[in-house]
């Protein structure tokens, strides 16, 4: 008899890490004996759809809820509930593989794998190693074009050394001679933001947290040329705002961040601005806006100081 | 420059795996690179100073608070900030390895490996097998000790395959012939309870959870015969209803345990005791006291079970 089928899925608004973490995580347990399906809490994003159709892998397919299909989950690429399935908190997780801060809280023990590297696919790279199962071709393509598009090509603060070996060895396998050739194309596949309305932009690479008791949410808009945000910034306030009202955000910010040169323009709605002005060392604009130099991390430049301005440990 | 010295330690209360691993973790990140310290957060109970006394160890020294000395730590079999240091809340949390639910939040990507195992020495014991270090023969000895104390000599449901294969290979280390023999020594160590007041027993191996919105306090006292605790359960009952008015637990749970018949009595004091009768499939007494055979692990059999019943998730 087989083992209970478990899913294995990336975050909310998934990018090309949880997608492609969840297919090789997923790859991975299955040759370790587990049963287990790759699905997705949403559709690829552009970038994510060049990288599934430069290698030739099938988007995993959409979930809305674990159960009824499974009671069992592994967690790749997250593992805080607000960016998690709507019904994590009625299923299992036996599993979490992930590079980002901690906060989670379950009542059984089960295997949970952190590294604070650039990438959950280099941590997954990691174990294949570990227990000595090889990459797939496609698999390794899918898994270096997630390195690049968490590390902006291994431009961003997050990188680590060993994402750098990762990806080199990954795109060995993957069969790609120049990572930066093909990491500038499937950057600037993420950045087509004209034909997109302004409710799509703010949604499509967004997180919620919880911060010193407020309810934030975070998006991060990758453009080539900062200006193409700027020029619709009344359209983007606005869906900012609308997004506040109808969900209970205190504060919408967004991050619209120059994928080539390595800097974000921020844009913040709601309250508390002062906390953005603390956190960033700025002054916020008549539009809410401001420059951040240096500033294309998320998880490591934008949480923590908003965090920690908002007076939380 | 060497680099900022850390310390590693294990919970409050702390017992054997609390001590070894720290001792163990310590020792392994030393050898990849690191400046680190084992300390505890309390003096060794009575089985681990037999085991310590056995392989010619030194116990940790007990430390009060992280800082002034550290400004970054690494927890071994502890993760929530209840069962830490005191000011766990100011310092930066760089490594966890634990072997209990994860009930964390920290707002800093770190390094974080838990395994369902059912010693955390078990899991340090792979790290040092992942990273080519030689575990010393007195630090196999206390690995090993740990192992018997937290599985109850591999009798406890939260033993694994896992733990009954490294146990060997610490033994063979450390040079112990007979484990079970070794074991029964160890165990009947810690069972010495005529000796010490009731506030004592219920002290010793105690942590704190807040479970359904619920402060409780769950303590493990190990005997060899029950009826150690039976004839005292006036004394025991005074010092739980003591430490919830100074404490201000809504409920102290006991479990007195037989270590070599693997049973346990449970005595509930506090509220509310109709989650411990549901938690358990039975009745408490007139003393608040009833029989859970088969009953010897806080965290599989007691936490989980009474986190359902007070209606949490």
């Amino acid at each position: 008899m087989s083992k209970d089928k478990q899913f294995v899925f990336g975050h909310q608004n998934p990018d090309t890490d949880a997608i492609a973490s969840a297919i090789s995580y997923s790859y991975l347990e299955n040759k370790r004996g587990e049963n287990t399906e790759a699905v997705a809490l949403g559709k690829p994003n552009d970038e994510t759809q060049f990288a599934l159709d430069y290698f030739g892998v099938k988007a995993p397919r959409v979930i809305k809820s674990a159960l009824p299909e499974v009671n069992k989950v592994m967690l790749v690429d997250h593992n805080e509930s607000q960016q998690s399935v709507s019904d994590i908190d009625k299923v299992t997780v036996t599993h979490v593989v992930d590079h980002h801060r901690v906060n989670f809280s379950k009542p059984q023990p089960m295997y949970y794998t952190a590294k604070p590297w650039g990438c959950c696919c280099s941590i997954i790279k990691s174990l294949f190693d570990k227990y000595g199962v090889e990459v797939p071709k496609k698999i390794a393509g899918m898994m270096m074009s997630a390195i690049i598009s968490d590390t902006l090509l291994l431009k961003s603060p997050t990188t680590t050394p060993f994402d750098k070996k990762i990806i080199k060895d990954l795109a060995k396998i993957a069969g790609v001679d120049d990572i930066h050739a093909y990491g500038i194309k499937e950057l600037k596949a993420g950045t087509n933001v004209d034909d997109k309305d302004a409710k799509t932009l703010i949604d499509t690479d967004a997180k919620s947290y919880t911060l010193g008791g407020k309810s934030i949410r975070i998006a991060q808009i990758n453009v080539v040329d900062l200006n193409d945000i700027t020029k619709r910034k009344a359209e983007v306030k606005q869906a900012m705002a609308d997004e506040n009202k109808s969900e209970g955000y205190d504060l919408f910010l967004g991050m619209v961040t120059d994928v080539l040169n390595s800097d974000s323009d921020l844009i913040a709605v709601g309250d508390p601005k002062l906390a953005v002005e603390q956190a960033f060392n700025g002054k916020l604009d008549a539009d809410g806006m401001m420059k951040a130099p240096g500033v294309v991390s998320r998880k490591k430049q934008v949480v923590p100081p908003l965090t920690k301005a908002l007076g939380k440990k």
